[in-house]
């Protein structure tokens, strides 16, 4: 991928397709340009015009200088191919394409986007586009859009950059941030993606230094394992990168496709690594500019509880409930704290968290300032906020001022935000400014606060552990590596399986059965055998060797009568377990987002209710303990209403295995450990069955 | 409780503790009925002046002539209760009281506000409060309470009333309400509720023509079965109420008990029953005002599906995750509708709900029109929103004017929503009221109109029922009946029990056991005996009659040694069955809310999932089996994986069944069934256990 900055911060700008019309797409652009006061070369080309508003026309691109930066094409789908053509041929550094009907348009559009694809990367070219609404530098004063982009001030405000597929989504959110008074460094959007991506421009924004988070909104990530580097030197950098991703739902995902042309990918997947890796996922536009302003206004927070100060106590119950609900954890105050806010406070008002300090305040403008200095100095809070009835200008200048002026006095470290509780109250614009002067964020409802404050505080308690500490490489065959085989693998680095052994004759299983004892399972095992329960291949609880005996001519008859192209390797003779709590295990090195291990609690409850874990590969121990306490029915592991607690940390060791064995070898596609049994604390872990799928390597 | 007028409308008001002093209680009440030109008479009580602002000031209490409609007491706590004496005696109409310190300020003040409740109701005076803030009867211009109440213009403006127990949450609530260009008739809050309540204030409102719906916070009802008969007639009369209830998390349950000093209640219980009985619960201060201006705005919304209009294909994804997250149903457009869309609109604008009209009405105004004109006749659509993006005031006169244009040419009856997709853009505040001027709701953001949406629609959803065609009175014994009572009493009703009966000795153990056949189970009788299996008070699978003579003998023994001062009555013998899905059915009749019975899967799991449905007693069949349905895990019941679908109809047959006893016997307090054993379908149900708890008649 060349350098972008040909694109972003051009010299000089080719449009095709000018227009001296208003309202044409070409014309829009070159008003914008001139709106901003664009100082490099501007060529306009039309056939059918030799000037536009007094300035030339070209009329073909091939009357175009050589190496102009960036060409915008203003112009029908149909003759964008030829277009883009002749740019490479004028050794144009970029062209933006807006027309749609490419990818998302058929075959012919999926082949004319391959064509351009192909052209950009033979010309070492950009291409940004099709299906765009193009960019705008808002920090260099770089329109190259059609849609009116406003000439920004930027001074002395927090900045972030927008990075979006969709081109409307790009603009709502610019008009949103904007509206809270962040400046814009750069807002993209990159449509169909034909030969540049969200990736391309998260990295370059990554260089610069202007940009202090980058508010992203993607419908399909085309490169997700170099999302997820980018990610993590985001979060190891310090620029929060904030991100909203619709395809919840099954229908949300087929609308993606038909509009995009992408695939649908694995939301949850999606999800479990963009987290892991530092990104924000959220649910909603609101949600996308709330936690992005909290993130550049607030700095960086830190794991640990919220104090919240308020004014009811009705408002004070809601906040409890809220907090519960979306797990913001309100821890209460305690020892030198509670002391010093007893100091601090009139004995009418009682020491809590939330903390209702009625309308006090109104008469003692001073009771914040000495409210907040032990708050300050409470490691247990990592952030703090007001919950405040603002009413009218008169009653919210004596909660507004007096906050800002304490909060001025104190210059605290952690994130303040100010929520008021009544929306739509009349608030003079120049208090929410003061506030954002000395870095608090203004919130026009508590919720929105508290859910915006969650985000950044569970992102900066998401653990991102480390590479497992030994890789794990196995000689593993490619396609489906049997039962017998699997076991014979992952058996040797750890992986509990019950005692037994692979039998091709009968002889032979009666040999193990005899060292193992009995009862035994016999299980029929061949790569092409890939439900032996259907196929009648599994025989429990066989008692003796007489049984064995017929078991084994059974086993070897249902198969036959299953499907007489199978030819068995012989069986699986395992010792019979006791029972336990049934989990199901499988880890999965997925072609796009890379390994990971999904873990749940068996059985059909388990399978309607979603009941699974996604996890990384490289959690310690003691996070992947966390993780199986966080399943829904978590508390079984406990040992619930009288049943015995779970081995937990050997269901963590095997996954810990697992994880090995997928960072060691990845050929391995599938894992597949079901059902696989834990037993009370101390007695372990077994996986009844084992299944490896591989690529060829 | 007396006529509520003298408080609300009244021709005089006293305010005891009346002061020159601005920022004093008694201060503030003057002014706000001077600002709103209150035309009664207004008598000032302070012992200190003989004039305020020119006016005459009374000593005394004592000095008030007979029969002031109301007296405000702008007065420290101790000096209410001696004023509230000397207003009885002074045949006062009603008394607000401002001052905390009572029900929730110990003993003393419970006292306090006990004596208070005494002597209202002795002398039929009035009171609101104590701890509240008053009340503002905007309709006639009658502020009476200390915070600046505005002079509001209400032309043509839906009104609607404010009810809260909390002060602070009324005057918040009403901030936000009047920033939606919404009218208020009433505004009350009535604390700690000595003597009135928010049922007295719905009561009245429900009367006020001029009140359209009524927005509720309340942190504990005192009066839930008046309640329930307020919201039903609500229902009845097309007013909705809209009701914000904290008290989900059992922190705010404890936070609220010391608020006011309430007791806390059962939140889930509430909500079953308040919703059932037709009052929409929300769950924050945002959607208490977005539901209640839908409301009014929208009039009478019908059940059924929403059609999406938008111009984004990204948010279009977006929308179809969020519907499917929160229940909302978007039906595809089909036939004659997808016909007539397919007239309406280019090729290139695929017909789909929601639909991304692309940025081409900003070509073709009257695409809006045309595209409304089948939707509207479709009657498929019970509601439609507009999700638009409105950028600035250029690019929102292009779409809000046509938009308007066409809502005013086609006057639909169905509601229409306008939500801007991008917050914060600068719209023209005209152009929202152009909207709402033709009946559209606007919103700031589309999440928060399809949520609110979402509430009407489920509540016109919402199947209110009717009284059990024929309630089933049961002759109960006070006290805790034990099983094989409850069975007999229960059976004969047709609740489905096991074959068996009650033996008072081993010889009638026999018999029955001879006529219901071998294997049996014995199970323990003692009203004293509540937990049987403890006390080994249960055997299952006795086999044959000398089995079961060792087992009458085991039984005895067991009980005995478990607790020797239980005297048995004797033993249940019962058939034992075959095995089936687990459910637990009670039923309750809540002293405070009245009669519901809990259903859910029976087991561990359940419980971990709190996987129960609280359910009225009125359902029919078919509403009961849509809430078994509607359980977590209610896809077992139709045969999940294999497993057979189950007997929902005897499930709900059963339900019916008790809620018909429920309904007949209102002595009964509790009827325990656990577990009740649901065989595939056509096979039935059956308890094993059963269980009532009475009260003496």
């Amino acid at each position: 991928m060349p350098d972008l900055s040909r694109l972003i911060t051009p010299r000089s700008v080719a449009i095709v397709g000018a227009s001296p019309t208003l309202g044409a797409l070409g014309n829009s652009v070159m008003r914008n340009l001139d709106r901003h006061g664009f100082s490099g070369a501007v060529h306009l080309i039309n056939p059918k015009r030799s000037e536009i508003d007094g300035r030339p026309c070209l009329p073909s691109i091939t009357d175009l200088p050589e190496g102009v930066d960036v060409a915008v094409l203003a112009i029908p789908g149909p003759a964008v191919l030829p277009a883009v053509r002749e740019l490479a041929a004028r050794k144009a550094g970029a062209a933006i394409i807006f027309s749609a009907g490419f990818a998302e348009g058929g075959d012919e559009g999926l082949a004319a986007q391959a064509e351009v694809a192909r052209i950009a990367r033979d010309h070492d070219m950009i291409v940004l586009g099709p299906n765009c609404l193009g960019l705008v530098n808002y920090a260099a004063g770089v329109p190259l859009t059609f849609i009116e982009a406003p000439v920004l001030a930027t001074e002395n405000k927090p900045a972030v950059a927008i990075v979006s597929q969709s081109g409307a989504m790009a603009v709502v959110l610019g008009t949103t941030l904007m509206a809270k008074d962040l400046a814009l460094t750069l807002s993209v959007s990159t449509g169909n993606e034909a030969a540049s991506g969200v990736e391309d421009y998260v990295e370059h924004l990554l260089g610069d230094s202007g940009t202090q988070a980058i508010a992203m909104i993607v419908e399909q990530f085309r490169q997700p394992a170099r999302f997820l580097c980018l990610v993590e030197r985001a979060r190891d950098i310090g620029k929060p990168i904030v991100l909203l991703h619709p395809g919840t739902s099954s229908a949300a995902r087929e609308s993606a496709a038909t509009h995009t042309g992408a695939m649908a990918g694995d939301w949850q997947l999606m999800k479990a690594k963009v987290t892991r890796a530092g990104a924000i996922l959220v649910d909603s536009l609101e949600a996308l500019g709330d936690v992005t302003e909290l993130a550049v206004r607030a700095g960086k927070v830190r794991a640990g509880g919220t104090a919240v100060l308020t004014e009811s106590g009705a408002f004070k119950a809601l906040t409890l409930d809220l907090a519960e609900q979306i797990g913001l954890d309100l821890p209460p105050m305690s020892g030198a704290t509670a002391d010093a806010l007893r100091g601090a406070i009139p004995d009418f008002i009682p020491v809590s968290n939330p903390m209702d300090l009625t309308a006090q305040a109104l008469v003692d403008p001073d009771l914040y300032r000495r409210t907040l200095i032990p708050l300050l100095a409470d490691d247990a809070f990592a952030a703090l906020v007001f919950g405040i009835i603002q009413t009218d200008p008169a009653t919210s200048s004596r909660k507004f001022l007096p906050i800002t002026e304490a909060i001025t006095a104190l210059a605290p470290e952690k994130p303040i935000i100010f929520a008021g509780l009544d929306e739509g109250a009349e608030v003079p614009a120049d208090y929410v400014t003061g506030l954002r002067a000395v870095g608090v964020t203004y919130f026009p409802s508590p919720d929105r606060a508290f859910r915006a404050l969650r985000h950044l505080i569970r992102a900066a308690a998401q653990d991102h552990g480390s590479a497992p500490a030994s890789p794990i490489r196995l000689d593993v065959p490619g396609g489906v590596v049997p039962e017998y085989a699997a076991k014979r693998l992952l058996g040797p680095v750890g992986l509990p399986f019950p005692p037994g052994g692979f039998a091709a004759s009968l002889e032979e299983a009666v040999k193990i059965a005899g060292e193992i004892g009995y009862p035994i399972a016999l299980k029929a095992q061949a790569a092409a055998l890939s439900h032996k329960s259907d196929a009648g291949g599994v025989i429990l609880s066989i008692a003796d060797e007489a049984s064995l005996e017929a078991a084994w001519e059974r086993l070897y008859g249902n198969v036959a009568a299953y499907d007489s192209a199978i030819a068995l390797d012989g069986a699986q003779v395992e010792a019979m377990g006791k029972r336990g709590v049934e989990l199901i295990v499988g880890a999965r090195n997925d072609p796009e987002w890379g390994p990971v291990i999904l873990v749940g609690f068996g059985g059909v409850t388990a399978e309607l209710l979603h009941d699974v874990r996604l996890l990384p590969i490289d959690l310690p121990r003691e996070a992947i303990v966390a993780e199986l306490r966080a399943l829904k029915q978590g508390a079984l592991l406990d040992g619930y209403r009288g049943s015995p607690a779970l081995d937990v940390e050997a269901v963590a060791a095997l996954i810990e295995t697992l994880g090995r064995v997928l960072a060691g070898t990845p050929s391995i596609r599938e894992i597949d450990l079901n059902p696989v049994i834990v037993f009370p604390r101390g007695e372990g872990v077994v996986a009844l069955d084992a299944l490896i799928l591989a690529e060829q390597e």
